[in-house]
């Protein structure tokens, strides 16, 4: 009946329609509410629905389009369907926050729907659509578009003022090229709506129930308007045509949870189509962004060149988007926690076998997929929804391990009475590359304990006190989530170094000093905070090179100084907090989304403890914060202020998703003329592995154990945002007050915070190394293991210390495997990293080669692949698809970037370039390594070891 | 995946699951609106997807059902389905009004759908689904429902305490006989709904968006609710069950345009069904009201009876729906003269040959169909949905005829300048089956005019002044309606006596009198405005037997007096109007639906004729009602008032859609022990023909042009509503005020009303006559058709008079001939309706009979077959197929009723028992008639004759 046929017509507006429906994989829902439709009074949205219309409408006609992103919310409904356009965008589980994942996280959420597309449709996604994200990353350009082999990235939010300009200037569609070390190699082809993701204009909605006026074109009825809604059409499309180079343009024909019935919307646009093109002015289809990216790339212009990021957010005045790089940080944290987790489990699952019995990760993979969803790990969606993220990540924890409250101190295994004549053994992981040495603290009753290395002798350990805020707060947690208080209270923190070997693990005993044959001698036992106190008040902190110098009744730290470096710093550290503002000047208040700081006032520490471990250079400090006080009326965020007299020049660096540093001025923006109106919100960016400043003779750099919001608000001085809690919405659908609370029986109180920073300060130029090398140790704890043996039966029975690589080999320093991880296949994935950008270390920023031999010893590679970065397609087929942007202005053009050359079957080694990640499926001649055999070596243990976390 | 093939179980509670969807033709939005989906801002409905979405979820499983009233809507949408239960319900073109439309509106509007989906379908419904009008009238029960073949009534509206003590007694079911002529052979097996026409509870709405909790049956996904949601409907089912007799409970599983995405709700009752059915409990079925009543039927239990009928009705205290017997009386007025005409011009078509080009009443047959929905000439539509009404029927009206605004006294053929020598023709057409004489009035410039028959003899006739107010509202509406005020301006109504043979017409000629040859002698006229003046200050008005006597300077009727029939009665006449409430006591103002009166406050007329004609015993009073002032805020509903001194005993009678008259007691009603909180509202009845008192020696009536609500407040009194101006919504749906405004430009009044009633008093016992008779006479007046003559032309080329029956035949007085009608199979639809009930008259409640012989005096009758009232099945079929109800107690079995005998196709003779309306459809053999001859004897005509509406 209606021609909707129409393909591209050269010499006319060609209007691209692209039908989609974004379906949050949680928000205001939790996903699978979501999914079937539940909870309708907080927000009609049924995904179910969704499906189910789309198919017999797609089937109706087959020039119709529709893009779907979400894979977490399809539970595979695709795979009745041939319609490869369906799959074309994204391809992840879900579409990804930019400003709180880590770039591990984004990459495996990325690898898991793209692997999960391909062999379930053979389908290759080529756009990346992320139009829903508050701000985007660098990251997000070159390595999760770009690297992944996407032709397009497409996304509608940016800052207001800059949308401004390039409406202006027509420079909405860029070639980003969003790596320094990269370059051009990397970059990306990208498209910014000229306003959302929305259709252009509210006259062109057509779900169920919206009030756009239908084409009526019906002759025997009355209110016939044909012409009236065509040339509605044509305005919309000359005026969007206005501000775009080539005469193509896109009408994202959807939003959230539309096409909840899809035959309302395709009815209308097969009337469009049909009769726009009658009418003849401009020219309508049905089109999805791969038709449309084709279009721009055969029209041969050349585009405007972007680097750096997209960060920070802004969609109007006073309302910047630089909240949620903190909201919720206990799920922040978790986050970051299970991601380290799901690296290490996947390593030991690949030792073990992944067919065995035993561990299995594929639950927390899904988990940790779905909580890097854009409403997820970035604090903004309902309550009722940050808790089902955590009851996902739980069950996937759960499914493979127990005592997942360790990271509270609560953890009974290692609170058993060793007076009983009972050893605990500590198996301890490194699921790094390198050989590492690492303080290992667990909680125990007994004052008298000694620990012995897996040959058996006594190694020097130490019994901090533990905190009384953490003493109350394990308490009252282990209350509220387990139901009862713990019948066994510990009273210390037993400290140890552990010494374990790359991809391996050792064996510590923990058992009463008594039994052991030992006096309470505390041999060797030194508490960090007996500190000298000098003349002048006061207080040196620090058993090795670190010394930090603290003054004063209050200890107010004073002084950082490294007598190896020779660095000799004023340095002072305080907590602040903004109020939250309320929203009475402009119904803009602070809310998750959004940091609306309305005064800046002073906090008096308590509960605050740092850390400094001989043989470590830095400084760790724990902070303690919460409850959040609100009774008051008014929400507050609080922040933690690290200042020198170091002259930086309003200039700092944050990472992009945990990876490339890039530089940030204070009240500055390349890409337009800033208008400042927010000089605090406006100048937060998102910190995932760390911050830092530097002048001219020394750079301070403080690294993160999760995502937060940062800043350098005055010159010489960094600070991170820690906790929010805040007591007004801030209009941007959420519809909750950012008030976590935690609840014992019916009292309620706000939620505390336990989290941890890094400090430390290097001579300008030597700073890289402690970033990248501490970051991964940051970022990959060790993974202990727990269980108890009687005399000496476990010891006798197991392989007390191992190592998957060879032992004469470690992985070059700047080199980390963030991919190990055998597939269904049996294939193994292998993902390794070179952790510096060029011209960030004098020796690390340099080609780097790691040899697979030596990596995998006790196995014989058969064939190695080298895969694009979410192992969909071989990166030489990629290569050659991708399609080549013309920048505007030949001086722009960098030289060719360096990379590593393909793997030599014979060799086998795998070169790296700086920043470059290389993905290989590794293929073996069967045989089994020996890893679970060392852990099982015999069948008739008592307990099954079971690895937790730190 | 479910399975739905449940079917009845006996010993179980038994829910009948009946999906369906009503969807008004119109009510806040036009019916093409909702067809199409268009202004959605107003309402979210959209017929085309629930039609559109429905076939491919019947399609999907068989054992799904759903039900579907309004054919108007639908066009003929169905066509490509084969089920049956589609169709099984109503089947008219609308579900109609009971309280406003006329039974024969009714009958016209059941046939055009019964016989539409009879020829298109072959389906012949079987149920009455009244469930959405405000009250439900005997009419409805005996003629449209039995009468029609139903087996049984469902609705659900009836007042709020006579269904609190149905559902207490168990009586929500009955057998409902509702003509006391016809008694037990008219009656219908009747459900009242417990609530309404929706799910029985809140957690039963299934629409997209709708926020009932989905049945969440997926183990994989989080909120498993199987046994929550098995439990809800057993519960609902079980409470459901105890007030309702056997073991079938129905549940209406839909409401206002609902199913739009047909499958959200057939997707969750699939799973009730299935889950509910594993549980056991009860038994749960996709059905229909056919099956549910087979099931009833078979259960074979004797049902309560109920007589009379269900007006009025309030759905809680002080919320009496009896406004809407009177609002929008303009439009009622103009369904009213639609319904004559539409009656007469089928007569005309028939004569004249359908198939011959020229005339053609479909267009108008549908109109009129349409705004016989309760949501149309009730006046409970937004206006913009009057308007379409009106529009509709406007243009129905056009594609026949030109002149539609002579009710307003604008004809230009009438208002000719005659002076320049030409002459009017009036052709006038009398509908009825009786010879009849009348008054005709035309408006006139000329004062000398003369008025010939069609044998060029001069008549009588009299020159009447027209009211300043009629002229100001003429020249006030042609200005609004037709952009421009008329150039001319009659003076004059000129009014003449035509006499008219059955079925026919006759021929008048007005000229001036000079060019006639006449002096300006006004021969013979007379103006009823000059009447006697007394002694005693008293004007005595009327020609004949009848005079009416006024006093005072405000000339106050007093008296009426019938010379012949002796009557002599104290009469007053007054108006008076209520105050609508404004709803600030308790938010019930007012309003389309609803009649709060507050207060009521005498008027002082201006702008009132009576008059009085001779040869007829009964008055006319015009009124003019408006603009009803409401610039002090309040809303006013205007009321004429009747005032003897009779002893009425606080009852009345007001007839049930036009046909049987209903005893009414003040205060009182049959079914239950009234408690009275609206003494004047809830005392309202509609009356659509009249109203009348009596007491030991007299009957005072009055006639109506149009439905009003009316009733008897006082004993002696009676009480007619004219008029309503309100300010406020009654919160019932329709979120507009009833404020009907004209607008001149700019400038908006509120509407005017002018209209008739009808007034007499006769001996007791004696007033049937004129009630019956008359009331025919004012459903179906003269129809005029005018052309211009120069010289004889006219009369010389055409038949001057004419009957379509055999002249020496009229039909009975008590049998009006209600439908004559030719199908487009070339078949006759007849219709004969006795007029009297049983003990009505003494001569006149008798059997009856009418020769078709003579009805038809110029064709062969070839076949002649009894149909059904809706025409759509033998009437000896439907008799067949009737189930016979058990009513409780024996002693309430009424003998048989009589009815005419079948006919002999020898004689075709039709015998009519009180109150039967027989409906044939007769065959003849190949011929055709005279009457188009007659008019169009020769072919050069420069005026093609229109019939107009007098």
């Amino acid at each position: 009946m209606y021609n909707t046929s129409a393909g591209i017509v050269p010499g006319k507006i060609n209007v691209h329609l692209v039908p989609h429906s974004h379906d949050d994989v949680g928000w205001l829902k939790t996903v699978d509410q979501y999914y079937v439709g539940s909870n309708n009074s907080i927000q009609v949205a049924c995904v179910q629905n969704v499906l189910d219309s789309l198919i017999p409408a797609l089937v109706a006609d087959k020039n119709r389009k529709f893009i779907y992103v979400e894979q977490a919310i399809t539970h595979g409904f695709f795979a009745l369907l041939s319609f490869d356009f369906l799959l074309e965008i994204n391809g992840g589980m879900c579409m990804h926050d930019e400003a709180a994942p880590h770039y591990i996280d984004m990459i495996d959420q990325t690898t898991l729907g793209h692997r999960y597309i391909k062999e379930q449709f053979n389908v290759t996604p080529r756009i990346g659509w992320q139009i829903d994200p508050f701000g985007h990353s660098a990251v997000q350009a070159y390595l999760l578009s770009a690297e992944v082999g996407f032709d397009f990235l497409f996304f509608a939010r940016i800052d207001y003022q800059d949308r401004a300009k390039r409406i202006n200037e027509k420079t909405l569609e860029v070639v980003w090229r969003a790596s320094k070390s990269l370059g051009s190699s990397a970059q990306i082809m990208t498209g910014i709506s000229p306003k959302n993701y929305e259709p252009p204009s509210d006259n062109f909605y057509f779900e169920v129930g919206d009030t756009s006026p239908i084409v009526q074109d019906d002759m025997n009825l009355f209110d016939y308007n044909v012409p009236e809604r065509v040339n509605d059409f044509v305005s919309a499309a000359i005026a969007q045509a206005n501000i775009t180079r080539t005469n193509h343009i896109m009408w994202t024909m959807g939003t959230d949870f539309k096409y909840q019935y899809a035959h309302t919307w395709f009815r209308q646009m097969d009337k469009f189509i049909h009769y726009v093109n009658q009418d003849g002015r401009v020219n309508a289809l049905y089109s999805t962004p791969s038709m449309y990216i084709d279009a721009k790339y055969a029209a041969n212009e050349s585009w405007p060149l972007k680097t750096d990021d997209f960060f920070p957010y802004a969609d109007r005045e006073n309302a910047y988007w630089t909240g949620y790089f903190t909201s919720r940080p206990a799920l922040k944290g978790y986050v970051r926690t299970m991601s380290a987790y799901y690296l290490a489990a996947r390593q030991l699952e690949f030792f073990k076998g992944r067919n065995e019995v035993g561990l299995s990760t594929d639950s927390l993979a899904d988990a940790l997929a779905l909580v890097q969803h854009h409403d997820a790990v970035s604090g903004t969606e309902k309550q009722h929804v940050a808790d089902d993220y955590a009851k996902r990540l739980s069950i996937g924890y759960t499914e493979a391990e127990k005592c997942p409250l360790l990271n509270i101190s609560y953890c009974p295994p290692s609170e058993v009475d060793l007076s009983s004549g009972k050893s605990l053994v500590v198996v301890v992981y490194n699921p790094l590359g390198w050989k590492r040495e690492d303080i290992i603290r667990i909680p125990v009753i007994n004052e008298n304990v000694t620990v012995k290395d897996s040959k058996g002798k006594v190694i020097e350990s130490q019994l901090l006190p533990l905190l009384k805020d953490s003493m109350s707060l394990r308490n009252s947690y282990s209350t509220a989530y387990l139901g009862k208080s713990t019948n066994v209270t510990p009273s210390y923190w037993l400290a140890f170094s552990a010494s374990v070997p790359p991809l391996g693990f050792n064996t510590y005993i923990i058992s009463s000093a008594k039994q052991a044959g030992y006096e309470s001698s505390h041999s060797g036992m030194r508490t960090v905070y007996k500190s000298q106190i000098s003349q002048n008040d006061t207080i040196e902190v620090g058993p090795g090179n670190l010394k930090l110098l603290y003054s004063g009744k209050r200890a107010k730290l004073m002084r950082y100084i490294n007598s190896k470096t020779s660095v000799n710093k004023l340095l002072e550290q305080s907590y602040i907090y903004y109020r939250g503002d309320d929203g009475s000047k402009d119904l803009q208040p602070s809310g998750a989304y959004i940091f609306r700081p309305n005064g800046t006032y002073p906090i008096e520490p308590e509960g605050q403890v740092t850390r400094v471990y001989k043989g470590k250079d830095h400084a760790e400090i724990e902070f303690t914060v919460g409850p959040i006080p609100i009774d008051d009326g008014i929400g507050k965020e609080v922040v933690t202020q690290i200042t020198s007299n170091m002259i930086s020049n309003k200039t700092f660096y944050t990472d992009s998703s945990g990876r490339d540093f890039i530089e940030r001025i204070r009240d500055y923006r390349k890409d337009w003329n800033l208008e400042v109106n927010q000089p605090i919100a406006g100048n937060y960016y998102p910190v995932n592995l760390g911050i830092y400043m530097k002048d001219n003779s020394s750079e301070l750099s403080i690294l993160v154990d999760r995502s937060v919001g940062g800043s350098s608000i005055a010159d010489g001085q960094l600070e991170l945002m820690l906790h929010r809690r805040l007591v007004a919405d801030d209009n941007r659908g959420v519809s909750e007050a950012l008030n976590e609370t935690v609840c014992v029986f019916d009292k309620c109180e706000g939620l505390t915070i336990i989290g941890k920073y890094y400090l430390r300060i290097d001579p300008v130029g030597e700073a890289a190394k402690w970033r990248r090398s501490f970051g991964q140790e940051i970022y990959s704890p060790f993974l202990l293991a727990f269980t108890e043996q009687d005399g000496d039966h476990w010891a006798n029975s197991h392989l007390a210390t191992y190592s998957a690589m060879d032992t004469t080999y470690v992985l070059p320093d700047n080199v980390a495997l963030i991919t190990l991880q055998e597939l269904d296949s049996g294939k193994v994935l292998l993902r390794l990293a070179h952790l510096y950008e060029i011209e960030e270390d004098t020796d690390l920023s340099v080609m780097s080669s790691v040899e697979l031999k030596k990596v995998f010893p006790k196995k014989k590679i058969s064939k190695v692949t080298e895969m694009n970065l979410s192992a969909n397609q071989e990166r030489a087929v990629m290569e050659k698809k991708r399609l080549v942007w013309r920048v505007e202005g030949s001086s722009k053009e960098q030289p060719t970037a360096v990379r590593g050359s393909p793997v030599d079957p014979a060799k086998l080694v795998v070169e790296l370039a700086p920043m470059e990640i290389r993905t290989f499926v590794i293929e073996f001649y069967s045989e089994r390594g020996s890893f679970s055999d060392a852990l099982y070596r015999r069948s008739n243990l008592r307990r099954k070891a079971t690895f937790s976390l730190p």
